[in-house]
């Protein structure tokens, strides 16, 4: 179903978003892998992203998350907004975690596409569960 | 219902939550008015908070709200974490905009608090509403 | 804003819908209220609406609410569409008790609605907080 | 990690909910499958169950859901209950429909538990993705 062409299509799409993209450089965020409808992203929890327990601050799973999911959700190259989120933290993020988050579609309708991340920590543990509901715009991306 | 002690006891939490929470420090957030399970917080969205469409990041509205969620869940002096959030786009944020969150509870449990934030910017619109659910451990913010 | 015209409008429309929907009509759903972007409605827990536990089955609250929500969104006179609907439970309910739920828009882009219901018991408790997102398509009611 | 005497648990503890479950019952919800964190359940969509739209109401669906994530959770004895849930709908469910719910636990923490429903029609379509989050009380399934 998905060919070479896609493959192209998705990566060049997320390597411009990326460009682009000056929170995702401040949290640290590495893309490292690319695929349509789908994108794996890492990042290492710093001393400046805790919040008032002294744990990493919600926003920054979340934040993870999210563009994983928007990277994942505009790889088939069609201008891709997020209309909606929910997560859960299923255990604490401390400083010098290592999370990776995985976005990838568990569903789609003509506009809308249903994803799912999953975000864990060095050791494996799920320490976030994401999900969004993106809505393809009739923009392509050659056209931003 | 609640007395001036409820306030004072409210203040003196989230002061002490604002001083350690480094991660609203970056995002330059401003409690504007604290009171028993209620909380005002601010911010003005920066260059380095965009994403890869020049917008800012959903991690921005969202770690604004969740903020003034987790100060103002924190209020009655219990240690309180977020269990659970969604949140909703209803227009998008752009550089220069000043958002303000209001954290509100909306019902309680006994173990648990059901909090709505709702982010606006500087012409009242909204751009993000936010729910949040919270758990109130047994320890006090004393013992923190 | 809204004149008279959208009054009649929204009556007509919800009057349409509820002479259809059978589902509520098993739940015993009244409509208390209608109004543009905002309907009231109400049912009674009976001893066939109960789950495992001899409380009330979380789908009768949500079902209340999402009527509530479906009436509201669709007071414009365009076929509106839920995208998805997030609930939480303060309080359990049983049966006999009287449930009524207030949905109401809380904001609105292009194609998307944003309602809240709150479901309170005849004690005025909240038993449930739901929240919708909505779709408006170009089909308008004339023609479902 | 999970013995025999999990399964006679999970089965044990699902059989008493299912037998005072008077909704379930209602929506001819039949359990296919049980295991430690894990339920699969059916229902045949009926007239009786459209909305306004002549299409299955949301509430069907989400019960649907529910009720496989209420039984998944309670699996290992302690009386577990349902704080938040979410849906959404990639595609409508029609009269005479056979819906299929799979709950299982993605995480868990100490007192929650994190649970994913997927809920397909009888061509394999993904109609409802349902997410639920639940309380594990101190309270089993011997003393209810």
């Amino acid at each position: 179903m998905t060919g070479e062409g896609d493959q192209v299509l998705a990566e060049r799409v997320v390597k411009g978003m990326v460009a682009r993209d000056a929170f995702s450089r401040w949290l640290g965020i590495e893309v490292l892998e690319v695929a349509p409808r789908r994108c794996t992203c890492r990042l290492t929890v710093r001393d400046d992203m805790v919040n008032g327990f002294g744990v990493a601050h919600g926003g920054i799973a979340f934040s993870l998350a999210d563009s994983a999911f928007a990277f994942a959700c505009n790889t088939g190259g069609s201008v891709t907004v997020s209309i909606e989120n929910s997560v859960t933290y299923p255990a604490p993020v401390r400083v010098g975690d290592v999370l990776t988050a995985v976005a990838a579609e568990e569903a789609t309708s003509t506009r809308l596409g249903y994803y799912r991340a999953e975000v864990t920590n060095q050791r494996g543990e799920v320490v976030a569960l994401f999900r969004g509901t993106a809505f393809r715009t009739s923009r392509t991306h050659e056209t931003v």
